[in-house]
């Protein structure tokens, strides 16, 4: 086998064959594991909004049916990935067992979360989530899961609340890339749209510290009032993503020129023109939203003749988790935005 | 109007208040134009080939009701935008005014062909198609169009035949990405996973003109063959692009090393995983191709923890045009491949 196709998890795949564990359709989820994996108790899933939203309409609220199908879909595909959303979440657990050649420099008794999907993450569940009344995204789960040699996991940190370190690790991918991006500029102007969300603090926070003057776009007085208050963003404008004469307009106006850098943040679709028409000549968009269209993009940059370069939104690029640790210590704004929300959800 | 929305056709949108005139239903496709507007005396459309077929489908190869509905779309939008797939095609034509403030530099006599998609162009049609048998994306026409100051359209040249450069300039955004992605990279290599194709066969020459070492990847053995001929890859590979496994192992193979910079220039679904796959860790890979899923591409980067760089591909650089005639120019190779697709397609 090529090196380049070592460690993401082949041997773990039953069907189809030559697929990739996220294309799988079933994954192999035995406790054995390979010398480059890594067994982890697991204590606790985290599902994805989207796939917990399906399943909760599907079966109209009823939390029993909801776990029922949880636990089929587990057991089927040896992994938990929603057959209509396509999507998966994370898990937080206790490393069992570690191979002796896996990279990951995890050990035993090491308390993580996961950071990639749990749509290619093999896992069995052993409790029937007799905890879990299959009304939250928050599910109470025992069994375990398999990490491969190139699977990534962070150490959960002992100083911060594990809810609070899981809701950053999920964003973590944003400021990292947003950090990198900016950092390509001299003296840059960055505007986060969707700003006053997890990903879009986040990557208001990061582009600053990188050494940018930041405005964080929202769409209404609320999100600007706690944006204001938070201090993120030396500007802050509202505006309706999804018009982008009016995005354009008000970015224009906050920073006094277009962006250099606009980061995409924000879960609606249509947010494509604005953001490539707000950004200047050889600027730079970061589309994080999944909802982000491909052709609309291509399209739309070509027909504004616009010289912008647009990248796909990674969300891994090393050091990711870190960097985004270090900015819920370092910048209280972030943590207090962070903490506001999960106060919120839990409400 | 703040100076980032000027000269992109926004007096010309009638409806709906507020688009962008690709988004708009209507456009104003009135011949006086604005001071930074040109007018076009046209002589040809080139229908997008998706739009064509959904036509020509739909209507079951009548070429009259294709003609008359193409018609009525024109007088009714002002604009040859496919209201089913949304796209629009080029046209060729010759400068009949232009306004005092236009940046476009052009002038009246310019043969010239626009860069900006029909589907945001104020067209009007006054031959009635009288010319065009309605069975081709070939479509002599009368009439007139409008282009913005931000517009883009090239002179075409005298020293080829009109349809070659029309061809060259249709795909002439990829070979010029392709060149400013490879330059940021020291002594790379590059794989072109559609390399024998129109846009492919450009972004190899590209490639290698900006010191690459290249692979082209093709699905069949027939385009193997022609890529061979031709001698413009330095390697050439057979594989399936939607099986990351044998794509990455193809590249992997025939460069010695994953490639620095992976270009995406196949139209077929499926392809973002074995491009990721195939690229090294802080490589780059450039989708051109429209089939492009977003989410597949974000997704796939995460769950491998691949450091690659994903660009959408943008169809607008500066200077574009220039690049691709002079490939099309220096490079016999590429010139032979173009007129032998053109032959093709011609039957």
């Amino acid at each position: 086998m090529s090196p380049q196709v070592q460690g993401i998890g082949l041997d773990r795949v039953l069907e189809p064959d030559g697929a990739l564990p996220q294309a799988a359709q079933r994954l192999d989820d035995s406790p054995e594991i390979a010398p480059d994996e890594v067994r982890v108790a697991v204590h606790r899933l985290n599902l994805d909004a989207a796939s917990f939203r399906q399943l909760a309409t599907k079966h109209g609220g009823d939390g029993a049916a909801v776990r029922r199908e949880v636990l089929e879909i587990v057991a089927a595909r040896g992994k938990m990935q929603n057959p209509v959303t396509g999507s998966g979440g994370m898990l937080v657990g206790v490393v069992d067992e570690v191979g002796p050649e896996s990279p990951l420099g995890l050990a035993v008794g090491d308390r993580v979360a996961t950071l990639v999907s749990l749509s290619l993450t093999p896992l069995r569940i052993t409790d029937g989530l007799a905890g879990w009344d299959g009304r939250s995204e928050q599910v109470p789960a025992a069994g375990h899961a398999i990490l491969f040699g190139r699977s990534i996991a962070a150490v959960l940190p002992d100083d911060l609340p594990g809810e609070l370190a899981m809701a950053v690790l999920d964003v973590c991918g944003a400021p990292a890339l947003t950090d990198r991006v900016v950092r390509g500029y001299d003296a840059p102007t960055v505007a986060v749209v969707g700003g006053a969300g997890k990903s879009g603090s986040m990557s208001l926070a990061a582009a600053r510290r990188a050494g940018a003057r930041t405005v964080g776009v929202v769409p209404v007085e609320a999100e600007a009032g706690l944006l204001r208050e938070a201090g993120l963003a030396d500007a802050v404008a509202l505006a309706d993503a999804r018009d982008p004469v009016a995005l354009a307009s008000a970015v224009e106006q906050a920073l006094g020129r277009p962006a250099d850098v606009t980061v995409v943040c924000v879960d609606v679709p249509g947010c494509e023109h604005g953001a490539i028409l707000a950004t200047a000549e050889g600027g730079t968009v970061i589309f994080f939203s999944m909802a982000t269209s491909f052709s609309a993009a291509a399209l739309g940059a070509e027909g504004l003749a616009a010289d912008v370069t647009m990248l796909i939104g990674n969300g891994y690029l090393p050091g990711h988790a870190e960097l985004a640790l270090d900015l819920l210590r370092t910048e209280p704004a972030v943590r207090k935005l962070f903490e506001r929300r999960l106060a919120a959800e839990a409400g």
